[in-house]
Parts: structure tokens; sequence; C-alpha cells
């Protein structure tokens, strides 16, 4: 198995900036959950979890934190977004439905 | 600000056990959306974005794969679970409602 490590490091140099778009993409796909939630299937929003959206809420806001103290762009970036995506949940769903879990 | 570093690194003392643990509640965090899905609140499930459960199934897929060639278990250990979490959300969904945005 001589060979495989020159190939991981191929695959690390494919890696490194995909998982730069991924951590940008990831959050920014929660918009047209967004969407629905708020226009065009809000009679929808009690199916909707405040719990998993409080925890990512929490969870984005920590590791936004974290990629603070460790001064990691790659981390802090795209959960900056996360932040506000997951908090435009909690309040969709807070406004629509109330406490629900 | 000479006092500043010392105190960053007590931070990071506090967060990398926590981060850890948010890498694995955050996925599960899930669970509570799963169950409204699936069970309490199937009629709701076309409120559902099958395009961001895709996006985060793809995401986690890639972070599992990046954190193998890294050999970061904080990295796939929670991914793995994400990955198994939105599987979920995307089969509940196509076969709730089938495709949709």
């Amino acid at each position: 198995m001589l060979d495989t490590k020159p190939r991981r490091m191929q695959w690390l140099r494919v890696f490194e900036p995909l998982m730069i778009v991924t951590g940008i993409v990831q959050p920014l796909g929660t918009l047209p959950q967004i969407v629905k939630l708020y226009f065009t299937h809000s009679q929808h929003a009690s199916g909707q979890s405040l719990t998993t959206w409080c925890i990512f809420l929490l969870a984005t806001l920590l590791w936004v934190i974290y990629g603070l103290l460790n001064n990691k762009p790659a981390i802090y970036l795209g959960n900056i977004i996360g932040v506000l995506m997951n908090l435009l949940m909690v309040v969709g769903i807070l406004v629509g439905v109330g406490l629900t879990f």
C-alpha cells in the first residue's frame, strides 16, 4: 500500500476548496425551507420541529464562537450564515405556531 | 491587551470538549423533526423542503469523506449520524409527498 499516501494527498487538494464551498452552501441550503415556512407552505408550519431548529441555532452559535477563538474563517463564516438561517426558522415557527416540540 | 491570550486559551480548554459534544448533539437534533415527519405531523410533510434536506445530506456525506481523509473523528463521527438523519428526512419527504422543492 505504498502509493496510498500520495493519492490521499491528491484527494485532499480537491477537497480543501470543495469543503470551503460546502461550508457556505450547506447553511444556505436552509433557504428553500425558509421560503416554504414563511411564504408557500405556511399552513404546514406546525410540521416544523422547534426543538430541531433551536438545537441547530445553538450549535451554529457555538461553532461561530469556537471558530472565532481559533481564528478559523472556514469554521465561523459558514456558521454565521447558519445562525441567521436557523434564527429565521425558529422565529418563523414561533410566530406561525407558537410553542411546539 | 497582554492578558487576552491566556484567557483565550482558557476558553479553548472549555470549548474543545464542548464542541465534541456539539458535533454529536447537532445531528441528533434532527430526531424530533423526523418524529414529526413520520409519526405525529405527517399530514404536514409537504411543508418540508426536499431541496434543503438533500443539500444537508450531500454536505454531511462530503464532511464524512473529508473527515476520513484527514483522520479526524471529530469531523466524521457527527457527520455519519448527520448522513443517517438527513437520509431519513429525504426518504420521509419522498415517500410522503414525492418530488417537491
